[in-house]
């Protein structure tokens, strides 16, 4: 267990290496770079990361993982009415459009190595609770009568974060949210009228 | 211009090569694999290919593009009605689960260089006329009074093609066509009522 101060050291390292790999590539970024941005020493980084870099990276992918539902927020734990849903709609379109065709979390499991068990494990620990949230919120809007019995909220839920990830993958590969933004509003659309 | 015959020995030469590259992986096969499996040789393989290994896995890539729509057909030529709609659907969902995990296109493009100005051709070129293909389907289903006036068929085209792009990601980390048939659905079903 980390002290508070602990844990804000660790943070204040993880955030630091978030943003100098932001800025620099993450091939490009040392141990000194973050030590430096952080303010921490070596002696420091590694006493909250004894192996090293590649801990150190896996625990920027997993802040990062983090963050790519934080940005949604207060939208994705509130899905409870339509404005809701087409604000939550808006978030995602408008973080994914700033975030262009340069992703910081797919930067860092690429490094880490896509097929390995750990990157694996933050992608689909994503995945998996950004799919939970979605389906609470189907399982609400249907409790409350605004969505039809016969939506099945799991499988829903896995539709949009399929469609989401459609979009996204196209918006990185043309710079264009337009796919994302079509995608989600046949699926809003689908939901409203069924 | 190549004469037939010159035609057909370039495309064999291709087919050896993705035949190798499916079996191998595109790391591990060499020009030698290619030739005995073609049963061409070395000074044949340049006269088509004159700039050797990287042009001939562009044109394999091309051509790996060019199946993955053949693989929709008859179905994606001849989107006229509802079973139609279902049938393309299924061979979409039965092309990608019988691929699984490795996607040779993706393999080519890695090796090309995914930022490469030819490979996005390649890539881009493909969503185009995939796109183009669907909203041809969609604008038929409205002429003939299937599908409501107010759907765009080029958006909505777009849309299908990320719902496609986000399941088939997904079949690809997670090794099951669960979210590739559920948008599609989803996104049937809204065509349908819409």
């Amino acid at each position: 267990m980390l002290t508070k101060k602990g844990a804000a050291t660790r943070q204040r390292i993880i955030e630091a290496a978030s943003a100098e790999i932001r800025e620099r590539g993450v091939v490009a970024t040392t141990l000194d770079d973050i030590c430096r941005r952080s303010g921490t020493g070596k002696s420091q980084l590694f006493h909250y990361f004894p192996e090293g870099r590649e801990q150190l990276l896996l625990a920027v992918a997993e802040w990062e993982a983090g963050q790519v539902l934080a940005d949604q927020q207060p939208y994705l734990g509130e899905l409870t009415s339509w404005p809701a849903w087409h604000q939550w709609r808006d978030a995602v379109v408008e973080r994914y459009r700033r975030q262009g065709v340069h992703c910081p979390l797919g930067v860092l499991i690429t490094e880490i190595g896509r097929h390995s068990p750990a990157a694996q494990a933050v992608t689909a620990r994503l995945l998996e609770q950004w799919q939970r949230e979605l389906q609470t919120g189907l399982e609400r809007m249907r409790a409350d009568g605004h969505l039809a019995r016969d939506v099945d909220p799991a499988r829903t839920a896995g539709a949009l974060i399929a469609a989401i990830q459609g979009g996204v993958t196209l918006l990185m590969s043309t710079g264009s949210a337009e796919h994302l933004e079509s995608v989600l509003d046949l699926c809003l659309d689908y939901l409203r009228t069924a």
